[in-house]
């Protein structure tokens, strides 16, 4: 591995953008089309059809032109009124979010506080119940991007209609595509996901599975909303078409990236994705380095800083001399911690091209 | 002009999507890069530097993941509380959507409604202003969309500057980039565009100038907001950042359309626009057709559609034997008017194929 260092290929583990297939830059390189034709909404049945097929689910799954945290926004103001009492499990930056967007709403928000790295069990969120009965959703993160933190969303979703009737809303946008979910089998009532992440698509997509319980409930909610309207979307779904102007290109290159999981086969990349995760995890302590989460995801996986060497040129190493791209932590963890997305279009040579460049940067600062 | 019945080349003269420009195709399909890194600073800088050229400002132009319907709600929600009266011109079926949008806020909305194709006076708002001197905002529309029709929003603006404190709101999204629009000398307050009419870029991005007092108010509002808070938006874009994941490679797109435009030159661009709404003002006049707006931009023209043929049979034809994508009108006029759009990635060339394949269909039907 030589150093090159201008016109480098970019070697992206990076949780989100993730690389982009060729398959799709090429869709996305297309003449545009016209949203309201009928090769449009040609286009947008085949997504919606996969789609579903992504989720593992029968139920409607909206696109909106936003990112990930604008289609979190849609499930707060569409599914609950001012005042409603939700759970809210915060355990990194996005659970932090999921906190403190829904009290800028108006929402009675219980949060349940974890350290980083850390996830709820069962029981906690049956104890959570227990307290707080008039709970009207329980939010849980599937995996925590800051910290690379799996939740067990389906033994918690049992739990939680076993001893409520609270909805299940699910941040799936570091999962969804990568991870195993069954938005139906799982009974899931909402869960979002964006573009960018194991959809292998540029940012600017959010998207939302729906239950036809909450698309039920939805209809009864107070708070005001307009581009983030649901129901609305949902109406224009059932032609295949949006309220707004849709993100054509985007919508083009999803096309392209659900046909090649489709061609793959969700199951199989669920699988592929959890023995690339167990290399990476494998790969890192045997170069003696400690996994930060208790709980590791199979998207993302969040390493210790080691301790001879500073965060800052560590990265600065693996871009420079290796056209590596891994991620810094976040908040408090920026530098005490590195992130190695390992979520989307990436094969085991990707995983042996970032181990083997981890090795070399960590050796070297060793010497 | 032949039939080419397979893989034909789209000529849009749609207002929405407008063709992308090969330079744009080539930016977005190259390997996507992570946005909290130096590369995407360094492009975002020189973007919100364009954007600034692009609106005649030297202040604030906030970009937006979504469309231009998420730009102007954002301006709703950050600029005013409930129970705020603001004025609203409707016009057309975007000004219908900016007085049915504040009301959804809980804003006090005074419409001041006009036939489709006519447009407020300054003398019309000065009126409405003397009645509700307590408004404030005024919001325009520059260009409406469904009917192509131009609002001399620099004249208004003077008038309620003039006699009031209200701000001045503007829908730009199918002018800016096409139609003259100086942000700073026309004392606007806030203007909002998207990325797929002038900017020529697929869409996906909303773009919102602000005055300085229009960032003065936005800090006093209370409508609940999080994913359009241009507080949190305007902290980050002082650090040529996003709050949320940015439509990178919209963005990159953009970087080379701002680009072409400054090449353009601003005035050089309107003026072009000018000449090629001219042309085909002409053109059609000449084919004996009427024009529907009694003010007619040079971004949109829209034409009552020939009684001798129908709506639907005209596009038909235009599309499957010229590859030509005009628009239908919207509302109760979808059948009742045609437009075509020559704003954005056109030349004289395109206007005359445009005339050329109109002129043919319109003597077919007759004959």
């Amino acid at each position: 591995m030589t150093e090159e260092p201008k016109q480098e290929k970019i070697h992206l583990f990076t949780p989100g953008p993730t690389p982009i297939p060729e398959q799709v830059l090429r869709r996305m390189a297309e003449p545009i089309i016209h949203h309201r034709s009928e090769e449009f909404h040609t286009i947008f049945k085949r997504v919606n059809t996969n789609l579903q097929y992504l989720f593992r689910t029968t139920q409607p799954v909206i696109t909106l032109a936003s990112s990930g945290t604008g289609g979190m926004e849609a499930t707060f103001v569409n599914l609950f009124s001012p005042g409603d009492k939700i759970i809210s499990v915060n355990n990194g930056k996005f659970g932090e979010r999921w906190v403190s967007m829904p009290k800028a709403f108006g929402l009675n928000v219980i949060e349940l506080r974890y350290e980083w790295g850390d996830a709820p069990t069962p029981e906690d969120i049956s104890k959570a119940l227990q307290k707080h009965p008039d709970a009207k959703a329980v939010y849980l993160v599937h995996c925590e991007t800051s910290t690379g933190t799996y939740t067990d969303v389906h033994s918690i979703s049992k739990v939680v209609h076993s001893q409520s009737s609270a909805l299940v809303c699910v941040d799936g946008v570091c999962s969804v595509g990568g991870m195993e979910l069954r938005f139906d089998d799982w009974e899931l009532d909402a869960c979002v996901t964006s573009s960018q992440k194991g959809l292998m698509v540029p940012p600017g997509l959010a998207f939302i599975a729906l239950s036809n319980r909450a698309v039920d409930v939805m209809k009864y909610s107070k708070i005001p909303k307009y581009y983030f309207d649901l129901n609305k979307a949902l109406e224009s779904y059932q032609k295949n078409d949006t309220p707004w102007t849709p993100a054509i290109t985007l919508i083009q290159g999803l096309d392209a990236s659900l046909e090649m999981i489709k061609d793959e086969g969700i199951e199989s990349r669920w699988h592929n994705h959890t023995m690339r995760a167990r290399e990476v995890r494998n790969g890192v302590t045997l170069l003696g380095m400690k996994l930060f989460s208790r709980y590791p995801s199979d998207a993302v996986t969040t390493v210790m800083m080691p301790v001879n060497i500073e965060s800052k040129r560590f990265h600065e190493l693996l871009r420079k001399k290796y056209s590596i791209y891994f991620a810094k932590g976040q908040g408090e963890f920026v530098d005490k911690i590195f992130r190695v997305a390992h979520i989307g279009y990436h094969d085991k040579r990707d995983i042996t091209i970032a181990l083997e460049a981890l090795k070399k940067v960590v050796t070297e600062s060793v010497t």
